[in-house]
């Protein structure tokens, strides 16, 4: 038995533990995600506020930041309030709730180190107290430099795919295709393909997880588009399938895609996967339209997606 | 002899030294670490403060920092006490130490820059100190900056190990096996085992280090938890040893782990061992209770060490 | 057939899509940026503006910020302003628009965290600004830490490519030559050359991607220079092809360097390419000029382009 | 001819350009720096600030530091007196020496943002300039920020090398062989060592590059020290050589070793050269003298060298 066959033959471990799964679920989501849910009793040893941070959208960091900001505020007024009102000069609030309100304005002047000095600390409690604030000002804004640094040099996804995926004529033979982009501007070379497929063996009833063979498995750079292509011969293990059987043996092609972002020498990795319902059968992926612009030549990305079906 | 034959039957190499080791110590503890003390005469060339502030807990950080920061405030309030305190106005303090506390307090609103201005340096000798200590605070805080960075972008250890290793039937023979598991919500992609198996030669009464054969070595990722096999056939160096046979040896099984963390492009490195005494003979690791939730297979990690003996 | 043969005589995929170009244009401009335009409906999704501060010049990025500062300084004070400019103490101005320039200085005084506080915030409305204003310039100041230190960190291109390639003379046939050197003080190791040819097939009339065999891909390090070779032998695409013949078909050699720079465990990716009439036939790199300083060797970069015509 | 004779006998490509090179210089000096100067007429070009402060000393960063801030100062200071002492509240200055000196402390009020605003601006364009000063303040220390997070998790040389190399009876033959060590507590994984062997060939009188090979080339990690052993057989370029002969031929021993930090994930670089004066023949590295501390093994630095001369 030659190599080839080998490979595509013997079941792979994915680490998705034993195999009898539930029907009718996916592996990975169109977005690359994996559809697990991990419990662990010691929730608290797993919080990571750092990557929770880098994670959240720009709205809720911003909300975020501002109610932090307003409830440390509001902590440290609390405690020169409780210090005494006496201890502060040029306090001239009217009332006990104006001075409060003057006590939060000195705290925000102490916590971002602006320090306008105007109403300033007089007794050596509260300048104790303004001076851990002032200090604890500076740790967390350092934090922040950090979050938004890490925010903004996280690799990101770049690649995107095609809605659909094809089982279309291929030479003398089918094939499976579907067909990636680079959407920055940022060149992407030495990008690698791997293609899984996971389905039910109808005669053992149990899962399986199994590489399939790529026409290319690796390209020295992505300038425009490239079409993935496994090549459905006989040594394929879904060789004359049609669209209908691999929707019965609720077939999932998990797709992985790594590249080298040179800009920033940053490896990015990206996944999606395609399910049977989201094939089309006897189509053809329409070229990306391209016109010369001066010396350049042009694509369209938004045609990614566009098939045409074959006689 | 084949390839294979080869490299299991042959020591390798683990920078170790000469291998008459001292018996009943382990090469690597549980949490990966070596258990090795380097000595070196010249202790200060490897005083290293950024890595330890890195390392060390939150909680010894922030005293630290508390500590050097009173400690700050305190050299530069006696400077500015030594240098007089006739050169700073509004200083109200009815005593020597009551000066000196005002000194402290300002010496702290000029190191963090917050600079309320009520006292305020007059003299050129004062005024001097005073633009030495607030560059002093922003060369310190950016040192924090980059010290709080590097303690949140370190890669963590995100594998966990099943405590016991188990020595059981796999397929037609025995296997020696353990089970890891992603512990974080990232996923680990590309993650790949090595064992290497430590013990005494009873013949030559060496150590000797033996990389041993596994079923799988690498993984496309990591979603569930993966069981690591070292199948015990006539090849392996083990080949119908029993527990007590490899306690008696000394065994200990060296594991190392790697694996990507795709949501920072970071390769993660994870260590541990089993020594004979944390091998349980006969029996399997029980699946990982999975439950669907919604569209979402479920996973509980606290089940990870769970095994079941077998007949 | 061998497989070196199949390597050259079978098409690569290089992610240019299909493959019927227009002709005389570049693939690679000379400083390696691929000539491609992405079109993209969704424009303001991929509108990456870290990314953009990261590469534009000094002199923009210093204008931008200036002007940025400029604005930001404006839209507080009219916010000060339109709250009343009552709410400040020492506000001195004779006119409204006095009032205003005092309230932009003020409000850049806010914005650093500078704070002198000779006019400061009396009323809730004002102070509350001000407490925003301060806290949005600390992180304002962290996003600009954060791009200062990419811009810095970022890997830069270090290598120089010869201006023009060379057909000449090799051994007992001829060979495609050029040559690229380190610029930088910082040593470049496990240097990587790859060489594409992209030509039309005047059989086929279809453009072809083939890689080229080179006397060496990669080298320990790269100290001097390095003139990397492929070998036209009767196994190359491009056997008894003259200049000419090269520019007929449109040729482009596209070529992509990798190496690693060790102070920084960076790696760094360069790319070039050179078309059919910056080739010049029967020609020799002259060798870089090297003298003796002290004990080191002397390089000059600047002979790098230098050629020899021969018989 | 097998692949290992090959190997060893055919040169290399090292980037070194031409070959025949000035006798009794090295390539590599002990450091691991590369022995070469790179000319360029444009010097301006490759200035590079950021790596310059990178890699110069602590105690000359300092300096820079300092007498940077004091210039700055003196440059504001000056465009402040210039723009007219009237223009600041609270100036007490008996004479312009004195007033100027209290701009100077004012400037670096600014620069640092402490702003205490004893003495503040009053008219528009020194509040303009102040303006000003603080942002470029804030941006210099934002730069400030990067460089010493650059200074602190730049990768460190943490390899020691033998002083020595030593030729001695190895196995039935004799080898070549140096040791290393890690100098430092993190660990050192997946390290990898190349030799490369530089000298006269006097049949052509040229300088030629050729790899020797090793016994072991990767280690899983150096948990204590690694000899390095390149065995002296048949097939070795240098069979038969004598240290005299070696001295002779003005042979280099360079050597690259690579390694993981598994801490920071960082792969860091080494290099070193062992000339053929600094050979020992019939000598035997001494083990490393370990002690049992408890339950962890000691290993002594210091005696890294220690060689002990054979029969």
């Amino acid at each position: 038995m030659s190599k080839k066959e080998k490979n595509t033959e013997k079941e792979i471990e994915l680490g998705f533990g034993n195999k009898n799964y539930h029907k009718n679920t996916r592996f990975l989501n169109k977005d690359g995600s994996v559809n697990i849910r991990r419990l662990d009793g010691d929730f608290f040893r797993h919080l990571d506020l750092y990557h929770t941070f880098l994670n959240i959208t720009w709205k809720r960091f911003i909300i975020v930041v501002l109610i932090g900001y307003m409830l440390a505020n509001l902590f440290f007024a609390s405690l020169y309030y409780l210090a005494g009102t006496q201890y502060f000069g040029n306090l001239s609030g009217v009332d006990e709730r104006h001075k409060f309100t003057e006590l939060f304005f000195f705290s925000a002047q102490t916590l971002t180190t602006v320090g306008y000095g105007f109403i300033y600390p007089k007794g050596t409690l509260v300048s104790g107290i303004a001076a851990i604030e002032s200090m604890t000002g500076l740790l967390v804004f350092a934090l922040a430099t950090g979050v938004l640094y890490g925010r903004f040099s996280k690799p990101r996804a770049s690649i995107r795919y095609s809605t659909h995926g094809v089982i279309a004529p291929y030479e003398n033979i089918t094939g499976f295709m579907f067909r990636i982009a680079n959407t920055t501007q940022n060149e992407l070379i030495e990008s690698e393909a791997q293609v899984i497929l996971s389905m039910n063996d109808l005669k053992t009833n149990q899962r399986v997880f199994l590489p399939l063979e790529l026409e290319t498995k690796k390209i020295s750079f992505m300038a425009l588009s490239w079409t993935i292509v496994h090549p459905i011969d006989e040594n394929s293990p879904i060789y004359k399938y049609t669209r209908e059987d691999l929707i019965k043996a609720d077939a999932e092609f998990l797709i992985l895609v790594k590249a080298i972002n040179d800009t920033y020498s940053q490896t990015v990795y990206s996944r999606t996967s395609y399910k049977g319902h989201e094939l089309i059968e006897n189509a053809k992926f329409k070229p990306l339209q391209r016109t010369q612009h001066g010396n350049k030549a042009t694509i369209n990305l938004q045609k990614l997606d566009e098939v045409e079906l074959q006689g």
